[in-house]
């Protein structure tokens, strides 16, 4: 059941890994036409700020999700088909997070970055809800957690999870009015749980 | 020979993973030329859904045939040079399976509905067989099955590979006159072995 | 030392595994504007077989020196830095070949399928040259072998390497007369490596 | 611990073999619209060295730095999170670096090339960064390293990377005003590297 479990880590560190290195596809190359000049490319390497933006942005993400994913199996002594359709449908969103950055990069500082802002955060509740499924489905009556695990920890994990989940469920909500400050939330909460685990591992 | 069977293993979960990811690519970022809005963003995000749809039934139907090739390996005791074709064929498979999904996506809401649908239900009997040879490589006089495994097991596992070619050839006949017919038969497929996996491990 | 090998084994399994799947990337989707039907449609798709061919060609070209460099390692008891360069060549060249994959399905069927045929296999040869490299840096005195490796063996597969580099060197030479030769020529050398392959193990 | 340090390395390896295959897709295949000859395919083909150059150059880079990044663990009795954040930045920038080769194939023969030489030195110097930031969260007050690796030792590796962060500083100011010479600075760089590697090890 171990080596299962590893495969199971080893297919998702895979997909974690190609999702993150295809965002910089995104990025895509300025075209100046025939009139190539310094001055010309150095603007046009500039003006793809919102795309560097979009990329940092995503790529972050992205890893600390990877972080996290990776911290989650070590309290599992085993997994059963719930947990891998779970663990599914966070790889599915995991890979998607490519296309709202890509919309993000083009629509930033244009009249649509709200759409563009809301679609982000709206793809993050949902990689939220795909977290909170994955810990229903291995902590649900301590059903795949390891013994050693205690029952406070459980809850904590628990509640950590459904905290990210209205955290983003607001950033969603505000990124209608305001997209920017949207953004920022999200960014915040992945600070604030960085900083956590720094403390925690410290 | 076990270090063998795990390093092909290895690299076909490579390749499912890379298969798997790279359909997100196919969605393409719309471009709503010098006159962005919310309003006109948010219609081209809704006017996305046949390339939302395309790319969660490949990821799903990829995701399937990974768990499937796991539990698959279960099984062998050693492989040989037949089974490695056989599953190079079948990774062949996989990773063609990004272009009728495109096909798909671009061409459900036209005309062209029919030859889409048929080429992508096409496409999963060629997969159906790959898997059929893949059993028969391994299976056949017990060439590389494990002892563990009775025959009636074995019997079992070709009547169903035998099934979802035939369920897969019937769709792929459907789907010329019904399209979205031909989808579901597939999806139904799907949705049966995604069942009948739960039940067998509970 | 065993685990460095490993490593660079499994490194060098990943660069083939997304060589082998990017390959999809190629077959464009056929775009029919505004007025799409099935017939056209179907035309479209039969008048992708440049693609298929091209991605079928590579996609088994890739495996088979997937299958011989998985053999390679085989021998080899340590590796060093030498070894290490000539390894890193032939990736670049495994990574490369999506590119000659693209001209001739691009090209296959224009006037000048000559020189996308003479720019596939003159790939070849240089793919041929990077596993005479790699041959070289790994049994000249003996270097890298294990000790169970006989004088006779090292031998034979040096010259099954010198022939497939002149085997290469003759299909680029006709390709620039007779293109569709060249690309027998080497299709001819896969199926007999994969024959001969297939005799030893058996 | 020790199983830790390992899939950090194999979730690193994955990403520098993605981002090493990933640069192919930058070599664009020529469209010679409706009327293709075998000489101006040739003459297109030929057309391409940036492009071909720019790849050279780039996954030897990564190539480089992957065997480095490789070395680098062996020196890791553990890893903590700080050192996970510098290994996460470094992947991004590994990342990252398909965009400015992108940018110096397009723009190597034309006048912006000042601008494209600077854009990837720059790159590097970022990558330089990375490779300290890397190096001082381990060995700073001896937190990660063994035991058996002296002080000499991690003064030395320390002074490597300042030299290469000075070397790609120089190369990012020169090649403003003479943008062949920023790149030859760069590539003498891992002609050292390489060579004072390949010396080290025999």
């Amino acid at each position: 059941m171990e080596r299962e479990t590893t495969r199971i880590e080893a297919f998702s560190d895979g997909v974690f890994a190609i999702a993150l290195t295809l965002l910089i596809l995104e990025i895509k190359v300025p075209d100046l036409k025939d009139f190539s000049t310094n001055e010309k490319l150095l603007t046009a390497l500039i003006g793809l700020w919102p795309s560097y933006f979009a990329f940092l942005l995503s790529f972050t993400a992205v890893l600390i999700m990877w972080i996290n994913h990776h911290g989650f199996f070590k309290y599992l002594r085993k997994i059963d088909s719930a947990f891998l359709f779970a663990n599914g449908f966070l790889l599915l969103m995991v890979t998607f997070i490519n296309f709202p950055t890509a919309i993000l990069a083009k629509y930033i500082d244009t009249p649509a970055f709200n759409i563009a802002s809301a679609f982000y955060c709206g793809s993050m509740v949902l990689i939220s809800i795909a977290y909170n499924l994955l810990w229903f489905s291995a902590a649900f009556k301590r059903k795949l957690v390891k013994d050693e695990i205690t029952d406070v920890v459980i809850v904590k994990i628990r509640n950590a999870y459904w905290f990210g989940f209205f955290v983003y469920l607001t950033a969603f909500a505000i990124s209608f009015i305001l997209p920017l400050a949207g953004l920022l939330i999200c960014i915040l909460l992945w600070i604030f749980w960085t900083f956590l685990d720094y403390q925690t591992k410290k």
